[in-house]
């Protein structure tokens, strides 16, 4: 037997209605690419989010095509989030920072039909627009007047041009909620890169997850800073949480040093801010060095990776900012877990808060979690035993776009590739990623745990722990290490230095001393080359 | 094109799993009909639903049956709500309020299958038994000794002997999420009452949307006292969203005085408190005439009828608590709207804000709202013009259930038979009920506006103000009024005391004297049977 509610999908077109509707008069604040304030209220977003509707249906762009972005967080990205999901077309959201040639096989394996970029990006454009298959239609997000006369693209019109004689008048269409409305593709670090394909169901369980109070707790008496770009997963779904409960929303533009951002942030009363730890390093030493305070800041989240236990200190010690440790990826719309402590913990003595908000979070209602081992057993919840982290739920992928890959989950569960623990009381740590941990007679090592301890002496300047095969324990760890320049250190100082630091058996067999550890273009060391480096290396007892 | 995100349906059995594996040593505190205080956890929550389940097949009950319940908040009542909608039969809470022969007649309507009922109804189910035509199982929700020996009610076994002998273990089933997990009957002012079936997809939507910082801003941190009941709209969802969130709850039982109601509250910490005005009035009474302060408390959410100025200010001023005024109907799950004031509203003079919160409040993402006048025309968002209120969303309902009434709609919107305004920030109000404003030549007259003037004067003991039929301007307001013993009032006194507090054209064409107004058993006027005494009148110039 049914139920006798109505019957109306959850569509991301809802969102913008509801927020102009309730919320018409609140700010949308935007630092430019040209480099000024621009501010309009939730109302004018959904107009002209409307009239981006209009100028698609104009480019005769079919439902379910695809529209790239190439754009900072700013109120045209804003405009087309709605305007071109809400239109029943999907946004494919491309991350600039990727090489040309890159972007150029995302769109190409996108099918994009138009690509909007920001004004930052045109040389891109220019160098990759003859081998995008399927673009046909170019937009620069910027006025009709700053447009390059002779840019060599075909077709190249700006948004204000294309926008400009549509009607705000448009009626939503409305369809299955689990129609494709965005995608997005992961950073791609082994083989191609695959896309995530969001449903306007899962942006909106996500936005109702994550403006919760243990969340990020949004509200209408919030200005929300997503540093976070909205080129990759959506800024953390902060466009759309923030329309469902009404918070001012501020994009910083291109401008993410810690300058623009601290005055940004004071400017416009920001009371909360979610970012990567490396953005808020370079915002607290502009604060450091200046002697600034944060006058409504309340509450940072932190994610994308693990933050310095010391960001944390500074942030609430120094500037009484709440630091949220968050954990999430592409495939997961992003959030999956958020570091809010429980009342059972209020009285707790600070160090013992610091050692749970160390870890990443308890995961929300939506997320089901669990740690398994190489046989695929449940681990158990005690804060020690570490397994290959699992998930489930209504925002996270059951398969990439196109099939890619094949079917990535595991007795429908989705593997995100991290090592993790989790405690009694839902605390998941991440300890590893799953192809790095080494797995030693039936026992697994945290290569990050060994390497930890090797950047811990005064002679080591980079340090990577990767497992080798070893005849009798599948695995052995050893250590690669650059020493520091004029500094001794022999293999048997270092191993010698573990002594009472790990258990016996996770003491590295080895260690190999190199010029240089290969490193990516986001910072990460590069273990797959670094394997790749070391393919004739033979363990000293194997 | 479809997303590609998993496909999990939203479940109430996934609220309960979620709360015993995340908040597993949370507490559930309830005061029982015995009088002494219950103490377990969500992992025991669990367990018992579970063993609920495992009891409720062994009845041979089918997918979609009705169990009723006929009992006060706590947790045997709780492990019902999980247990009985998790394993796809529908929960039916009962009113016990209402007259035995108005309960038998609803067992009857829903067909129930099975009755749980708290000792303290015992009576009742002995006088209405033999009139329950579908009803196979009788309960009764305590120990099997505490189990009177010659009820004379056949079958009857002790909820704990029925659960006894069942395992814990239990595979929830996985079902569409449109099917129908709880229905609750309206009090059916007129007519036979009518019931609204909720689903799996609206509670859970609901329980999200309930939790947000603008609405009930629930967290692990929280211990939520609900003192609405469980046997009406499911205690305005408390129960789904603490599971969701993890909150502790506790539960009053049969014990509503205020000082039952304080004592709970300070002894087991309580933040969050859910009642109807009446209740907090018995509260403020004991914390008032005893000197005593909430140590706990931060907010109190108040709904099911206007909340007096005067309890808002005390709540606030005296003792630091805020209060959220709140709308919502049967047929609403319950919730539309809340009264949280926005981040503009921070820097206004006090008397401004309390104006604001004397409204019934902005709507919830989910609901969406509007005003209409006899026409259907949507009439403006001014705060000042009144119209039909109108709602729609997903925890709405569509149709009440074996479509009782014909369809409830019109085009598609769900008419609350309240009217109401609506400010340009989207704060409604309800000014009056509908079947009760007086249409007066095109305009709308508030009958509560002009009880209220009535009232305030000083020889006025009670008021009522109705519409008569008029030739030319199709109804005119007269107030009957009852006066104060001993005291002198004319009818052009009365009539004199409008001067310049309402509009010409608004003032009451006549005074009626009674001896008493008719009142139902809920206090509140009865004024369909004060339109039938007056059935004879005749306004001076009709």
């Amino acid at each position: 037997m049914l139920g006798l509610m109505q019957n109306h999908p959850l569509l991301i077109s809802s969102l913008i209605d509801f927020a102009a509707r309730h919320h018409g008069d609140g700010e949308i604040v935007s630092r430019r690419v040209e480099g000024d304030i621009h501010r309009y209220t939730w109302a004018d977003v959904q107009q002209r989010a409307k009239q981006v509707a209009n100028a698609i249906d104009a480019l005769g762009l079919k439902a379910g095509d695809r529209i790239g972005t190439l754009a900072w967080n700013g109120y045209r990205h804003l405009e087309l989030y709605f305007g071109v999901s809400g239109s029943g077309r999907v946004l494919h959201t491309v991350n600039p920072r990727l090489l040309p040639e890159q972007i150029a096989w995302i769109l190409n394996h996108a099918e994009d039909q138009a690509l909007c970029f920001d004004m930052s990006f045109l040389p891109i454009i220019q160098g990759i627009h003859a081998h995008c298959k399927t673009v046909r239609h170019w937009i620069a997000l910027c006025d009709a007047d700053k447009l390059p006369a002779d840019t060599g693209i075909p077709n190249l019109i700006s948004y204000e041009a294309w926008l400009g004689s549509q009607s705000p008048d448009y009626e939503w269409p409305v369809f299955d909620e689990s129609t494709a409305s965005s995608m997005c593709y992961t950073s791609g670090t082994t083989g191609n890169p695959k896309a995530a394909l969001y449903s306007h169901r899962s942006t909106v369980l996500h936005a109702y997850a994550s403006a919760l109070p243990d969340v990020m707790g949004l509200s209408a008496r919030d200005a929300a800073l997503p540093v976070v770009p909205m080129f990759h997963v959506n800024a953390w779904g902060l466009p759309y949480s923030a329309a469902m409960v009404g918070a001012k929303l501020v994009f910083p533009g291109p401008a993410m040093d810690g300058k623009s951002l601290y005055e940004l942030m004071e400017a416009e009363g920001v009371t909360f801010a979610a970012g990567v730890p490396t953005i808020w390093q370079m915002l607290l030493g502009h604060t450091s060095a200046n002697k600034l305070r944060f006058s409504t800041l309340t509450r940072t989240v932190i994610g994308g990776s693990a933050c310095p236990p010391a960001m944390i200190a500074t942030f609430r010690d120094e500037y009484g900012v709440d630091v949220l440790h968050a954990w999430g990826m592409t495939e997961m719309s992003p959030l999956g877990t958020v570091c809010t402590l429980k009342e059972k913990h209020r009285r707790l003595p600070e160090q013992d808060k610091m050692k749970i908000r160390l870890k990443q979070g308890r995961a929300i209602f939506g997320v089901d979690m669990k740690i398994v081992d190489d046989d695929g057993q449940e681990l158990p919840w005690d804060g020690k035993t570490y397994g290959d982290l699992h998930v489930k739920g209504p925002w996270i992928l059951d398969q990439y776009f196109k099939g890619e890959g094949g079917d990535p989950l595991k007795n429908g569960w989705f593997p995100t590739g991290d090592v993790a623990t989790i405690d009694a009381d839902g605390f998941m740590q991440i300890t590893d990623r799953s192809k790095d941990v080494i797995k030693s007679g039936g026992e697994w090592i945290s290569s990050i745990d060994i390497e930890n301890i090797a950047m811990a002496h005064p002679a080591v300047a980079m340090a990577a722990c990767i497992g080798m095969p070893h005849p009798k324990w599948d695995e052995r760890p050893i250590v690669a290490v650059v020493r520091k320049p004029g500094v001794e250190l022999t293999r048997e100082q270092l191993i010698a230095f573990y002594d009472g630091k790990v258990a016996k058996w996770q003491m590295p067999d080895d260690v190999v001393f190199l010029e240089a550890i290969p490193i990516g273009a986001t910072g990460k060391m590069l273990k797959a080359r670094l394997r790749e480096q070391l393919k004739d290396y033979k363990l000293p007892d194997a």
